[in-house]
């Protein structure tokens, strides 16, 4: 059966929820979304491919930074409004900030900490 | 600092991105969303409380089956539009079709084939 007939896009206004996770450590690298045509890039070139809400178009993760994300497996949840992508990603970082992941705040009592870890400067990999 | 100050409902219309990972063996359980008052009920109760887009209402995960998500600890992403639970899933299964993740459909191929893990007959848990 065909993958994308499993995918509901109607849920979320035409998207649905991308999860990238480490396929060594299993750590959660980041959150994004994928629209239809961001879903078959991925299949394509074997690399993550989202769609960026706040750029409003696709994003091949790593353009900019080369931090781009090789695609081991996808899976596609029981309502068909989430994939999970096992990813290796190069550089080591998924977060823009350098971080390895983006879920880098922890909450803690009344608070958060930052418990990232930095592989990257942004100032050095992103150009102004 | 106030981790709800953390947070941006705004971007995903009143909702962030919720997803349950097990705590133990580092596997994404599920997807699910959460608005203010879920990740407060969440804070307060130890528990994993979503709000369910379908039922357009508050879910306490488990509320009829048992299979509650004991919260070890919640992380925030770069741009707060989502958390992240590490969790206990009690009765071994997040899935309503009784499997341990809802992430059961791998892409092979030109298709995808079911690789969950049964934990529970869902007939026997869920009422009719």
């Amino acid at each position: 059966m065909d993958p994308k007939a499993a995918l509901d896009f109607e849920k979320g206004g035409g998207l649905v929820t991308a999860i990238a996770q480490d396929a060594e450590s299993g750590e959660i690298l980041m959150v994004a979304h994928m629209n239809l045509e961001a879903f078959e890039r991925t299949l394509e070139t074997g690399q993550a491919v989202y769609w960026s809400r706040s750029r409003d178009r696709l994003w091949h993760k790593g353009e900019e930074s080369g931090n781009v994300q090789r695609v081991e497996s996808i899976s596609i949840d029981c309502d068909g409004d989430a994939v999970l992508l096992r990813v290796e990603q190069e550089g080591g970082a998924a977060c823009h900030t350098g971080r390895r992941s983006c879920f880098f705040r922890r909450i803690e009592g009344d608070g958060y900490r930052d418990v990232g870890v930095q592989v990257f400067d942004p100032d050095e990999v992103y150009s102004k």
